[in-house]
């Protein structure tokens, strides 16, 4: 079986969200297993110096325009969330957490996060709004409560963080497939692209 | 006849001459015309605050590799000027000059333009270097200089890049079409798919 594809994303990233529902498509598409990274963008963004792009002059409005756009047309429900850009530093530990025993749980529980604040406008930045989300997943809410306080996740979130900036890791989608960077939702065609052809 | 395609980019966008490469075969695929619009992007820069992209950090490095990637991906021959960002003002005064009397031959200088800059590595930067591009197009490259000096030409390209402004055109390569705008070389795709489909 040939290795992972590896998909960054920040849970406050509206492209992210909208990669995150056809991610799994491309996956079975190619026979390759998608390694969900979450990650967090505002770190990067103060090595990088960039700002969220919903906030930036003319391009924000820009892309609320595309983003509504580009969910129509793979009929991907689609708001944002009325607390906004919010933090995900609950929901990556909560992900984290649960991959220790169960990749895809895990990653479960990450589609379900993301489903709730883009698909349903409903805030996922608070410990309990992440422990109720995975209490519908059937996990104890009680445990994902004390995980998100757990040093060790703490620390794993760390070293992931760091590790995507390594990586060159710089946006929300970022996939990198046998070594390929691929930044953003408009190359997810080139990424399949590459799988299929092997690389030009 | 169905009313044209707005192509706005800048002389020193490399994504631009990559789009500008392939923007002709969409028109002809979607029988529409194409208004080329060369504007400034550095005055733009200075409404949104962004910056040039190849200097960011690690969005710069990703960018010469997805240059070079894309344009490999259609046979594009693609380099990076030894100097750059340059200037493009002259490159679009020369444009405009020509556009007054025919917009064909002004495109021709366009992507002339283009290909000494990015296939070829050339600075196009000096007025004599757009002159010299403009004679071996066939234009007398004494008025072409006399050009780049005329006080309505002037005002044309300032109007022009406040037009872009005002149309929310904040990056290179954009495109509007029937009103809706498509940002980015990794958008035509969606332009070709908005054209066929009529929107959705």
């Amino acid at each position: 079986m040939p290795s992972p594809i590896d998909f960054y994303f920040d849970f406050s990233s509206p492209y992210g969200y909208l990669a995150a529902q056809r991610v799994g498509e491309i996956a079975e598409e190619h026979n390759r297993e998608i390694r969900w990274r979450p990650f967090l963008l505002g770190v990067v963004f103060k090595t990088t110096g960039a700002q969220p792009l919903l906030g930036l002059p003319m391009k924000g409005d820009y892309a609320h325009h595309d983003l509504a756009r580009s969910a129509r047309l793979f009929d991907i429900p689609f708001t944002i969330p009325k607390r906004f850009p919010f933090m995900s530093v609950s929901a990556c530990r909560a992900y984290y957490w649960l991959e220790e025993d169960n990749a895809e749980e895990a990653q479960d529980l990450a589609l379900a996060l993301y489903e709730r604040a883009f698909g349903e406008g409903k805030s996922i930045a608070e410990p309990q709004e992440v422990a109720e989300v995975a209490e519908e997943q059937g996990h104890d809410p009680e445990e994902v409560m004390a995980a998100l306080q757990n040093p060790r996740i703490k620390t794993r979130l760390k070293s992931e963080v760091e590790a995507a900036l390594k990586k060159g890791v710089f946006g929300s989608p970022f996939f990198i497939a046998d070594g390929e960077a691929f930044w953003g939702y408009d190359r997810l065609e080139d990424l399949g692209m590459w799988l299929d052809t092997g690389g030009w």
